[in-house]
């Protein structure tokens, strides 16, 4: 299968073992491409993917990693997508659907795009990676590299990662070195350590594109779980890695001929940490970065994404919104679904709900649209956030009469 | 399809739409029984259980629910089996295998219970649940009883529960209850708030013989993922419940010519909650209760667990072993298993892994045995262990010099 790097700016390509990250010749983001020609020839079809059902090795055709070389896999993928009846009812929105990518093995969708990666980074005889995370990212990184048996060195900005994430770093025995400043500080320093390719250690932030490829994996399961391709794809957006790597895969399905219509990709962020919603409401070529970016969703916390470029571009090309939401309807709409739909989510993942509240409000959705959001993290994430907002109080017992009491009085308020 | 329950002590039987936990008579353990030679003939046979490959309601026939009534589902079960080929390299078993509960909705094997019990809940009509937890249960029916529409208390011993299932009961909107008192007392209390039906509240401890029949998929889905019944099954045992329902869905299946051979249960305590292996070295009719149960791994902090009378069965029955392990060979099992195979549990899953280094060690497990673990949490479930027992110092750097200098330094030292 032929694949090569390309640069999404300069259009120069690189061959697929070349140890780049950004263009050497003009430090924009790459692309992996594929003859997608020579795929069509190779695959029966749509459905023998559909056939598969093996999470994100069932795509294997079209990601960028040669068939005799054994994934690493811990079963990532074949999240569930749950159809959100009541709280749909409630937003008004009948066809609201939730692609949970918390049931990943580390708990986020990190998951698909490290597989692909530490599987890159074994088969280019690396035997350390490393990356700058706001936490969800290092914990994927750091099980991952585990099983692979190499080494892992993850940066996390001082005081900003929820530890749910910080302890999977730690079990998983990753080096974990924590940075004096926030995440976009982390991600420069990190970059600075695995420019030179001799010194054995591979990056896999999300700047890296063979990672990109597992994560445009959630399209693709999206499509094969509804049935049809949704209107509307909706993606909390941090470092911009995600949005961009669903737009890549619905790219090629859509090449394939494996799907007719194209969703609209809406674009998430906090309004502490809105870059991409800036970028797009002023029609800037390119994103103005926050320098201190403030949110609850830790997991998007991030001034300045690596990955703005194909984001604004996937938004524009596919007809799409961004839109940016204040934390207090972040933590509504994680309540929401956790109390009508049982989904526990990360604030992040929230986020995406909140904004499709809204955009019905506005009328940028329509009621009869199917609209997907992505939850990127499960709520067992960030426990400390939670406890911070729910504030109902738990009453303590020490006998049976006075429990009777409570519970025969709380009983009678329904 | 025919079910009742009956008493396991003196076998009076019950109908399924009896409100009782335990028998009315004799105050012995129910268990539901089903008319297996009318499933044989509803079901063309094992190979239709495994077409299905929808989590635990691929078994519906022999689960006592209606087929006319709607299971209330978040898609659990299907949890993935890991071949863990280098862990067992290092304990001398080839063939060993970790079940991994913890990818549930929930992050626990609960969630399989939970989602027959609440089913139930709702086909009696009833609006409102209760249970006594150690955790892992309170989140659950936190999560389920959510998506139902239905009222939920859980009772927790005060202090003795990890924070990342408090906080999912919290999101989930459950009325908590702390106890002051250990999870032994607070499952009386929550016996004495459920036992007048007419007040409305349905209990859904593992005492109550429906829940446990969503458990007992855990070694159906084992079968078939395997392709074979396994020599031992290692089961964390804490309540008692998922190794007694295990252990009846493999004689049901037996029953059913689903399976040929049966494996042998054994069951893994911590050495401070260890009721059933003293019951079961002593050989005692019945287990002695330990009155102040202590040990890290706080799922399985039981000391009279309630369905002791039927694990002491299912030990015996299958020519099976119990066995106590040390609090700190627990937390080296859950390293191990997130070092060596990128497997993140909470400390009770680890037990298991703990007790088959033990038995391997006692020539109780022989080297070419197949040995499936049940690992019956994520480690995302009690972050705060995990910081306790993770004793490497993180680093803090402000600027890319120091950094590279450390970095350089644990790279050359591998």
């Amino acid at each position: 299968m032929a694949y090569w790097l390309q640069c999404i700016e300069c259009s120069r390509k690189y061959e697929k073992r070349d140890i780049v990250y950004t263009c050497p010749h003009c430090n924009g983001l790459f692309e992996v491409k594929y003859d997608l020609d020579e795929v069509s020839k190779i695959i029966a079809g749509h459905e023998e993917f559909k056939r598969r059902n093996q999470g994100i090795w069932s795509y294997r055709e079209i990601l960028p990693i040669e068939k005799e070389t054994n994934p690493i896999s811990l079963q990532e993928g074949g999240t569930p997508l749950y159809h959100c009846k009541k709280l749909g009812n409630e937003l008004g929105i009948k066809k609201l659907y939730v692609k949970h990518e918390g049931m990943n093995p580390s708990g986020s969708f990190k998951d698909r795009g490290i597989s692909v990666g530490v599987t890159k980074a074994i088969a280019l005889n690396f035997d350390a990676v490393a990356c700058a995370s706001t936490g969800n990212t290092s914990a994927s990184l750091a099980m991952y590299s585990a099983y692979a048996g190499i080494k892992c060195f993850v940066l996390l900005p001082e005081g900003a990662v929820a530890i749910g994430k910080v302890s999977q770093a730690m079990i998983h025995g990753a080096e974990i070195i924590k940075i004096k400043g926030n995440f976009d500080f982390a991600l420069e320093l990190v970059k600075s350590l695995t420019t030179d390719p001799e010194k054995g250690i591979y990056l896999l932030n999300s700047v890296n594109p063979f990672r990109l490829e597992g994560q445009k994996t959630i399209g693709f399961e999206i499509f094969e779980q509804l049935g049809e391709v949704p209107d509307n794809i909706v993606v909390p957006t941090g470092n911009a890695g995600n949005i961009s790597a669903i737009w890549k895969g619905i790219k090629e399905f859509k090449y394939l001929g494996f799907i007719e219509k194209i969703p609209r990709m809406i674009s998430i962020q906090s309004k502490g940490a809105s870059p991409i919603v800036r970028a797009i409401k002023n029609n800037y070529e390119k994103i103005q970065p926050i320098l201190a970016p403030e949110t609850i969703a830790t997991a998007i916390r991030i001034g300045n994404p690596v990955n703005a470029p194909k984001a604004l571009r996937a938004i524009k090309e596919s007809n799409g919104i961004a839109l940016a939401v204040y934390d207090e309807e972040i933590i509504q709409a994680q309540k929401d679904l956790a109390r009508l739909e049982g989904i526990g989510v990360e604030p992040a993942s929230a986020a995406s709900i909140a904004g499709v509240k809204n955009l019905f409000k506005n009328g940028q959705i329509d009621k009869d649209e199917k609209t997907v959001c992505i939850a990127t993290g499960h709520v067992l994430k960030d426990p400390d956030e939670i406890v911070a907002v729910c504030k109902e109080p738990m009453k303590l017992f020490e006998d049976e009469e006075s429990l009777r009491a409570f519970v025969e009085k709380r009983l009678s308020s329904f």
